[in-house]
């Protein structure tokens, strides 16, 4: 796995990250405030600069009411 | 979440990876291999010691050659 994929990869987490939370209508403060992350770190995952661990993930898809699988493309 | 609630979610993933490793009649060494990560490391993620992130996620459901979403109950 390169460099390329990680990021493209880590950048395709955060976008479904952000579809999820816009199709809810939540702000990032308020994702942040369900998940109990700092809204700044939303922000950063949603640009796909996180590598985003298993506690946080599993924070984000409680948060936003979806299983951690529907979090990934595949 | 509780610390509880993430513990127990470390080890569901630390359990999948080891029964998918096993399936596949690999070694945590030849897992270690095939992942580019280090053999011990591969042991403390099947003992759900470790909070893996997203790029150690993929290189995981690569060489085990699964999607990410089998990595997850659900």
């Amino acid at each position: 796995m390169t460099r390329a994929d990680r990021l493209e990869r880590r950048r395709a987490f955060g976008a479904r990250v952000r579809a999820l939370r816009e199709t809810r209508g939540f702000s990032q403060e308020t994702l942040a405030e369900c998940a109990g992350i700092h809204r700044t770190y939303v922000g950063s995952v949603e640009r796909g600069e996180r590598n985003v661990a298993l506690d946080n993930i599993h924070a984000l898809a409680d948060a936003l009411g979806v299983s951690v699988r529907e979090l990934f493309d595949k």
